[in-house]
């Protein structure tokens, strides 16, 4: 296994240990999305799929699956398994948020249409159980459905409680955990289940997962509020989307009478104007939410290196640890 | 095991055979939609399934599982997947249609939004494969994920098929079999198989399903061109919808140019007038479209009823020959 340099990026080098095993997940993926009839579905999905995401997700899987020593063939299932579960859900989430771009092309809901992306993304989800069943282990069956309820779980939970100015840590904690780092801790997981890998080691894996998740999340929301547009997400779409996030969730513990008012009219009554997020910015550097929610994903992200401790030395464990920073990178 | 009296409709009689399963079948339901943290999932879910629906599906499980001699516990969680599964595709059917009503109530995306439909929908779908995880059986698996991906893949077919008027009976019976006859034909093959039946039981099984499924959508096709609004559905949606159904397609073989016109400009750019549904049925009954496909779903409803021959003697086996006949009676 060629590591690479140590100067290269976390996720680069990761791929790069890891390109063998990828180019298998890549020929599963366009293998399982031919439809001889139904030609719109590949077309969908290569659309997305080969748009150039990171693939971060099927990683996880692959790189659990080998330091845990698995040499069998069903992580490239798992890895294309968890593939398509989240192109799944972005399809699905391109309609629900109606939104127009994703990774700098325009949404195959645009592209098409809405009814496209909902039956696409049902294909791909069915497909994912198919491409599952194969690896003959109903404990990672368990484990990814429950991932994928989760999943949906926390968007419907996204959706009723936007716009609602009572919404707690807790309730975004568990928002984000459905969104995000439900299927960050299953991809992680089922890679060492695969392999066959001690408990302790499958339950580190898990927690891995989860952290990084969450971590990856905040920064995200984070980054909505004092981020760039080179992020490929344009600033202040949570203000305006009226979603409560950990910076606001915070200030608004905070607030007086007047900002209470702004954030009602903003968040609460989706009354967006111009200068409303150079404003909803001050008002969370006063009350250092952007500093505290900084902080809180700097903590998920030590959370989720220390508990790689569990595991075997192993290069792929270090790669694991150094994308723990990565994704807390950009603010730290 | 009371029969009830055999004067009953074959469907309510089933419903009485099985009464103590069914109501297991919907504790079960109402159980698994819990959500404490989100709320909106059992509302809507509750609008849709306590909304009346004949639960044809998870009859048709727990028939075959019965008359297979089945006593375990696990028929009752396949019919609970089968109605979640047919439950999310009803969910996301009315988002692809723009439905505004169905089984007599407003839909759900009336009533809340297309994306509480589309979310509501993939928690069920994620619902169903945690239910069926727990029966054990990777077969009964590979089976239901295998539907589910026919359903999507029949669905999406349909979307690209529209309007298009040099579709053919091919693809019309590949649109059929993945809308309806798939999970039919699945919901009965899986009761087999968890009965432990003998193969060529569980191939009778599955080709009733199959059959009953497609006879059951001709019917449905052919009442929007000729049937009353007592059906549920208005007359001539498909008109409208430029769907390629049977009876057009077969008078689209034998159209004169300027028939092919009207299809054309209905069907085809969805032109569709003030008459011309009358004009439709005209057209359909004058090349005798309507009785051909009346025909074959006549012969559709006697494959399905040939196929219980290779069952053994069983009285939900014959009501179960009785309901291929009482899918059929509308146009008998």
């Amino acid at each position: 296994m060629d590591l690479a340099t140590p100067t290269a990026k976390p996720h680069d080098r990761l791929a790069h240990a890891l390109s063998g095993d990828m180019q298998a997940v890549n020929a599963m993926i366009r293998e399982r999305i031919a439809s001889e009839h139904a030609p719109r579905i590949p077309e969908v999905t290569a659309h997305l799929v080969e748009a150039g995401g990171k693939r971060l997700r099927p990683m996880l899987t692959l790189a659990a699956a080998r330091l845990c020593g698995y040499d069998g063939p069903y992580h490239i299932h798992l890895a294309a398994t968890v593939e398509f579960i989240h192109t799944a859900t972005l399809l699905h989430d391109d309609v629900v948020d109606d939104s127009k771009q994703r990774r700098g092309r325009p949404t195959a809901n645009l592209l098409w249409d809405n009814t496209s992306s909902v039956l696409v993304g049902d294909y791909l989800f069915a497909r994912s159980f198919q491409v599952m069943v194969e690896t003959g282990s109903l404990r990672v069956l368990g484990i990814l459905s429950n991932a994928s309820a989760t999943i949906a779980e926390g968007e419907v939970l996204q959706l009723t409680a936007a716009r609602n100015l009572e919404t707690t840590e807790e309730t975004y904690l568990r928002v984000v955990r459905g969104k995000t780092a439900a299927l960050f801790s299953a991809a992680t997981e089922v890679g060492g289940i695969i392999a066959g890998a001690p408990e302790p080691h499958v339950a580190a894996l898990r927690a891995y997962g989860d952290a990084l998740g969450i971590a990856f999340q905040i920064v995200d929301d984070l980054l909505d509020y004092g981020g760039t547009a080179a992020i490929g997400k344009a600033l202040g779409d949570d203000l305006r989307e009226g979603k409560l996030t950990l910076p606001v969730i915070r200030a608004l513990a905070q607030a007086d009478a007047e900002e209470r008012a702004f954030w009602s009219r903003t968040i609460g009554k989706g009354r967006v104007e111009a200068g409303d997020l150079d404003r909803a910015q001050a008002i969370l550097a006063r009350h250092g939410a952007l500093e505290s929610t900084r902080q809180t994903a700097l903590d998920w992200a030590e959370r989720a290196r220390l508990s790689l401790r569990a595991l075997p030395d192993h290069p792929l464990s270090e790669m694991l640890e150094d994308l723990a920073s990565y994704v807390v990178e950009r603010i730290s």
